[in-house]
C-alpha cells in the first residue's frame, strides 16, 4: 500500500474544500432543496439563442484561430474590449496592463502566486471572498482581517493593524476589496472612503488588489451607476483590477480580465503560462462578439432589472417571516444578502436543520479570516425563482423555529 | 514612481518566458515566416463543421447547467468518456482518481502546486517538455535531468542520480515521463522498460507523472498501437497520468484530464478549485458530445495518415538538403522532428540567421534543465503544409550554410 500523503507539499496539506462550493456538491445531489448557497447567476436569463448564433458564426473554419492555441494575454481584440469597458467605468487602462484570464478565479490565483511568499500578509475585509481567501492562503501567507462600516473598511482598525504587523517585522503585500456588491455582504464603499483607501495605500507603500464583478449588477432604484467607479479609476499605478465575464453573460464561458501595473501584468502572464497557456478560444470569442454585436449592452439594463426584483422577493418574504430573528441591509446590488441572527443560535447550527427541511445557505464563517462571524448568513437570491424564493425563506422560517428551540447538545451535522 | 519589484514574491522574481511562447509571438507578428516552431495541430483537419453542429445542438437553454458554473472535478459524462478512453488504453481508472483539467497544462501545473515544495527534486528527461518544466520551477523545486536512451531513459544514470542525491538529503517526488512521442524528442519508449520504470519507482517509492497528449497520433506503418501501452495501464497506485483532448480535437476547447491515485486527485481538485473554480462548461460539453457521436474515433485515423505524411515530407525534405548537417531519427508519432547540428554551430545561432530568413524552430536548450542541448532544433511538422514545409526546409539549409560561414563574432539575436 502506498502512503500518497508523504508526497503532498506542505501547500497541499493545508488545502481545504470551499464552503460554497461544498454546497454546490450538497446541491447537485438533492432534489427538492432551495439552494441560497452558490452564487450562481440565472440561467433561464442567459441569452441562449443570441449564444448559439455567434458560436454558429464563430466555428466556420474561416478564422482557423478560434480553435488553436492563443496568446496568453487573450484575444487581443477580447482585451481592447476589456479597456473599452474600463473606460466606462473611468479606468484609464492599457494593452500592456491587460491580461484575459479563465474567470477571475484565475486571476486572483496568479495574483496570489506573483505576490506572496510564504509569511506575507494580505489584508482582507471581514468578511471577504471565499474563492480569494483560499486561492491566498494556499500561499502560505497569513490573511489579516479589517472589520467593516457601513461604508466599507474600518480605517482607524486598518491602521492599528498595520502599525501591529510591521512592528512585528511582518511584510505587507496588498489589500484585497470588492468594493461593489461585495460577496458576501452586498456592501457598497462610498466614493469618499475610496479615496481615501488609495490615499492610505500610497502613504503605506502596499498595493490593492480590487476584484469587481458585481459592477454592472447595481440596483437602479438604490443605487446610481457613479456610486460604483472603482478606485483604479483614481488611478491605476497601485491597484490590480478585475472583473469578469461571469454574472453578466455566462460563468461557463470562464472569462474574466485584470489589469495591473505593467511590470506585475508581465509577471502575471507568465504565471499563466505555466498555468494553462491560454484561455479557450471559443470562450474568447463568442464573449467578445456578445460585445460587439451589442448583446452585452442591451443584456445589461434587462439583468439589473431581473435581480433587482430578486432581491425585493427575498427581502419581503425575510420581512414578513424573520423579523427579529434575523437583522440585515437590503443590499443595493449584486446576488446577495447578508442576514445576522439576533439570538444566540450559530448559522453551523441552523444549517445542519435547513438542510434537512430543504434549504441551503453559506454558513458566515466561512467568509471571516480570523474564525469569527458564526452568526452570519450568505443568502444568495440570484438563482432561484420568486416562488422558489419564497418557499425557502419559509423553510428558512421553520428552521430557525426549530433550531432555536432544540437543545443545545442535540447532534451537529459537520457540513 | 512606484517600485513593483519589491511586491513580487520570490517564484515571480524567476519566472522565464517559455521559449515556445516566445517564438509562438514571433510568429504572430511575422508575414511570410514559416513555423516549425510551436507545436499547434493543423486547423484545417478541424471538424469543424461537425463541432458547429454540435455548439448549436447545445446552446438551445434545455440544459441550463452548459453555461453554469460547473462541478470542480468537471462535468460528470466527460469524467466517464476519460475512463472509457483510458481502458482502451489498458489503464484501469476509477471516477475518485479523475479531474478534468483546463489543458493538461493545467494538469502540470496542479501536480507541481501539490506534490512540489521548494528544494524537492522532480526528476526530469533529457531533454523534457518545457511547459512542464516551467511549471514545477515555478515552485521552487529542483529539476534534475536524466539521460536518455534509444528506447527511453538510462536506468543506470536515473539510479546514480538518486543515491547522490539521497545522499545529499534530497527528496524526490517523483519522475515527469512523456513516454509516447515525447515532446521535443519524438521518443517512444520500450514496453520492457516501461515495466522496468515502474519497478524503478516502487523501489525507490517515488511517484511517476506520465504525460500522454500524443498516444493516439503514432504513425501506423512504423507503431503497432500496442507499444504505446502507458505505464497506467500496469498499475495507477503511484503513477499520475495525464492526457488531453488538444492534439485530438482542438486545443482551443482547452480540455484535458488527468488520473492520480484518489488521496493526491482529491488534493489536486482542491487546488482545481482555488484555481479556476471549473474547466469551461459549453468547451467540455462539445468534447463530450464529439466522443459521443463517434466523431473522435472516426477522426483518429484520418488524423494519423494526415500527420504520417507531413512527417513523411519533413522527412524527405531534411534528407535531400541537410544529409550530413543535421542528424536526427524519422518519428514514430506525434508532432517533432528532433535534430541535432553535427558541427560547432549551436541552434541559438543558427535559429538569428534562420528567422531572419523566413523560418523558425525551438532551440535545444529550452528543453534541457541541466543547460545543455544547445545543439539541437525542434521540428514541429504538424502544422505546416506539405508546401511549406518544404520551403521552410530549404530556407533552413540555406541558414546552416550561412551560418556556418559566418564570423563566430557576428552580433546574435537574444531571441
Amino acid at each position: 500500500m502506498t502512503n500518497h500523503e508523504q508526497f503532498l507539499s506542505r501547500s497541499a496539506l493545508t488545502m481545504r474544500e470551499s464552503a460554497i462550493r461544498q454546497m454546490g456538491a450538497v446541491l447537485a445531489q438533492a432534489s427538492d432543496m432551495v439552494s441560497f448557497a452558490p452564487g450562481y447567476p440565472a440561467e433561464d436569463v442567459f441569452p441562449w439563442k443570441a449564444f448559439a448564433e455567434i458560436a454558429s458564426d464563430t466555428l466556420t473554419g474561416s478564422d482557423g484561430s478560434v480553435l488553436q492555441y492563443g496568446p496568453t494575454r487573450g484575444f487581443k481584440p477580447l482585451g481592447d474590449v476589456s479597456l473599452e469597458i474600463m473606460k466606462t467605468r473611468g479606468i484609464e487602462s492599457r494593452t500592456d496592463q491587460v491580461v484575459i484570464t479563465t474567470g477571475s478565479q484565475q486571476g486572483l490565483d496568479l495574483i496570489g502566486r506573483v505576490l506572496l511568499d510564504p509569511g506575507d500578509v494580505a489584508l482582507m475585509e471581514l468578511p471577504s471572498y471565499t474563492g480569494a481567501i483560499t486561492a491566498f492562503r494556499n500561499t502560505g501567507a497569513s490573511l489579516v482581517g479589517i472589520r467593516q462600516e457601513p461604508d466599507g473598511v474600518d480605517l482607524d482598525h486598518l491602521d492599528t493593524t498595520v502599525r501591529k504587523l510591521r512592528s512585528e517585522g511582518r511584510r505587507i503585500k496588498f489589500l484585497y476589496l470588492v468594493p461593489n456588491f461585495q460577496n458576501p455582504s452586498g456592501l457598497l464603499i462610498g466614493l469618499e472612503k475610496r479615496a481615501r483607501l488609495l490615499e492610505w495605500a500610497e502613504r503605506q507603500d502596499v498595493l490593492i488588489v480590487e476584484d469587481d464583478p458585481y459592477r454592472d449588477l447595481y440596483f437602479p432604484d438604490v443605487t446610481r451607476e457613479e456610486e460604483t467607479r472603482p478606485i483604479a479609476a483614481i488611478d491605476t499605478s497601485r491597484v490590480i483590477y478585475l472583473s469578469s465575464f461571469s454574472k453578466t453573460l455566462a460563468p461557463g464561458f470562464r472569462v474574466g480580465w485584470l489589469s495591473a501595473p505593467a511590470p506585475v501584468a508581465a509577471k502575471l502572464e507568465l504565471a499563466k503560462q505555466a498555468g494553462d497557456l491560454c484561455t479557450g478560444g471559443l470562450d474568447q470569442r463568442v464573449v467578445y462578439e456578445a460585445y460587439r454585436r451589442g448583446l452585452l449592452a442591451r443584456h445589461l439594463p434587462v439583468l439589473r432589472a431581473y435581480y433587482q426584483k430578486k432581491r425585493d422577493t427575498m427581502s419581503r418574504a425575510l420581512d414578513a417571516r424573520l423579523t427579529g430573528k434575523l437583522g440585515w441591509v437590503p443590499p443595493r446590488g449584486g446576488f446577495f444578502l447578508w442576514a445576522e441572527l439576533t439570538g444566540h443560535l450559530t448559522s453551523d447550527r441552523l444549517l445542519s436543520v435547513a438542510r434537512r427541511r430543504g434549504v441551503i445557505f453559506v454558513t458566515g464563517a466561512a467568509f471571516f479570516v480570523d474564525g469569527t462571524g458564526d452568526r452570519f448568513l450568505r443568502l444568495c437570491f440570484s438563482s432561484a425563482s420568486p416562488e422558489r424564493i419564497e418557499e425557502g425563506v419559509k423553510r428558512l422560517a421553520e428552521a430557525v423555529e426549530e433550531a432555536s428551540h432544540a437543545p443545545a447538545d442535540s447532534p451537529v451535522s459537520s457540513i
